[in-house]
């Protein structure tokens, strides 16, 4: 790997930020989101006033004072409630369809989006395409492990059923992640199951297991067998690869229940004078591990398989996730992420 | 429903101990778990201490001192690592296989274990056999809901590859237990998948959403739709059905995430004099949370389906845990729970 890892800390840029060659800029969906569009753009302004080029597609009429950032118009939105392809299809002019077209025609090097994100795949895979010998695009999503780090959770929702051979390919196109977004010389690869020996499991997983087991990801992939829900967010596993379905129900059981306890801690924290002067003195100590848990800070999941970058920021997107996402976009062009992530499936024995 | 609730409440047992029918032991699997046999017996003497009959079933030269308690004598044991099957078929003489034969011969009322999940299934399928209509047993799994409470995981691991009319009958005998156990007059079903609409989820799911959208469940299930991850934990829902190999995957996802980031929590409040100084104050406060959370409390998961009551405990189950899992088995077994899972199957349209 010659690239190096890409991080979303504000410590890098000012390093990067005298590029020798100046890149495209990133396609930002501004009427994607909860918040869209004020605080899209000024995510926008602010990851623009850090040197990432930034064009901005939308409504010109909608999307208020915009600074000196470059507007791609787009009339049309594609909502929350929307139907993926359907949408895509229909709305030709939405902010979503047009994002990955500037991509697809060389206008910009990468898109983001904190929209629909069915609708968000389907742009990027009907307009950009797939890379050639990818099966199906899938969701990698950072999961941060307490005390340091990410695992890649592939596929975290793109694909609700999957083929064995699919699954070899997550586990390709995850190691290339793994390696470029956070600098993982060799990352290890676990299939999520329900045991650890190889017979546990459903079918597509015992099929999947004989896949890789038998090296059919290539030489690049380590493999280390079956994995557990309990291993996803621990520092056991760099990669777990999953079909779309379990992976989305995991990720939502953990974001969810992580977010219902705490809630419930933080409660307690605040409920008596008594506490609230305790967890004063608790909560600088708790910031890092609270900053290393904000989605905000990671900077969204990204489509892999797709031929250019994709990032997909939640939904609540304020500017803080935008310029993350911003600067995600932005080390993924300039890492190859694309070119890594075409190699790792070309590197492997399975089509 | 004439059954009042059943709860692992040590208030309820003053009332309870003067019973006027007595009732058959519990069959508790002395050599099953990481603490086995000394701290599973040492939970069957507390639990006696409370009036609650139990029938140890092991190796009589290995139980040490079990006070008066009854011994059924069983020479193997079925380790954590056997294969569930094989080990139920060749160790005829394992405590586990024992203990279901009680059942089965009605010299006990109900088994608990702490041993191996899935020889504990396996010898309770194989000797008891299945209820009539149902297609397959389950193991619905109580999910702590911060702020009070528990949802019902169904299925949590039993059956890694399902059919659509099976998970009809996981929401019949989910419902059944939701209101034997946790006293919930008219529980919330709803089917765990990866979006609200009935159009999202895999092909299974998509079935199973027909299926009991249709009314397939009868009239005692209320079939709220889909509910996502995030919702395991929450209010929203009462019981949550799924697949054996997705409800595992989230089940474990959940105890390890919350496991490694209350751990990590933890640390922090113990890294300074200052921060030990301010959790001294908030730990009677977060006491109450963390007992609700204790695996230890609520008594262990149940395989439904099966005509008798089988309780699992977790592998690390001490006193405490055997106490309670003792309990809910007593509780489960006078509230007529089997009776109450096989009224629940009849009464739907599916088979």
């Amino acid at each position: 790997m010659s690239a190096s890892p890409v991080s979303a800390d504000e410590d890098t840029d000012q390093e990067r930020a005298p590029q020798s060659q100046p890149m495209l800029p990133v396609a930002l969906d501004a009427m994607g989101g909860d918040r869209a569009p004020d605080e899209i753009v000024e995510g926008a302004r602010q990851a623009a006033a850090l040197g990432i080029p930034v064009l901005l597609v939308g409504d010109p009429d909608r999307l208020g004072d915009v600074g000196d950032l470059p507007i791609q118009p787009a009339r049309e939105v594609i909502s929350m409630h929307d139907d993926a392809a359907q949408g895509v299809r229909r709305k030709k002019d939405s902010s979503l369809v047009r994002a990955a077209e500037a991509v697809r025609d060389g206008r910009a090097s990468a898109m983001v989006s904190a929209g629909n994100t069915g609708a968000t795949m389907a742009s990027a895979l009907f307009r950009m395409g797939r890379l050639p010998g990818v099966a199906r695009p899938a969701i990698a999503t950072p999961i941060p492990v307490p005390g340091g780090g990410y695992t890649v959770l592939i596929d975290a929702g793109a694909n609700s059923e999957c083929a064995p051979a699919w699954l070899v390919q997550f586990a390709q196109m995850g190691s290339a992640f793994s390696r470029l977004r956070f600098g993982v010389a060799d990352p290890r690869v676990g299939l999520l199951s329900i045991g650890e020996e190889a017979s546990k499991g459903n079918t597509l997983v015992k099929e999947a297991h004989a896949l890789l087991a038998s090296g059919a990801a290539g030489p690049n992939v380590k493999f280390i067998g079956n994995v557990e829900g309990r291993d996803i967010m621990s520092d056991a596993v760099d990669v777990v690869v999953t079909d779309g379905f379990t992976g989305n129900v995991a990720l939502k059981a953990l974001e969810g229940g992580l977010k219902l306890v705490i809630g419930a801690i933080i409660d307690v924290m605040m409920s008596t004078e008594e506490t609230r002067a305790a967890s004063k003195v608790l909560l600088p100590a708790l910031a890092p591990l609270a900053d290393q848990f904000d989605a905000d800070t990671y900077g969204g999941a990204m489509l892999l398989g797709v031929n250019g970058v994709c990032i997909i920021s939640h939904g609540s997107s304020g500017p803080k996730a935008i310029v993350n996402a911003l600067k995600v976009a932005r080390d993924s062009v300039q890492g190859g992420m694309v070119e890594q992530v075409k190699a790792a499936v070309a590197a492997g024995g399975v089509t």
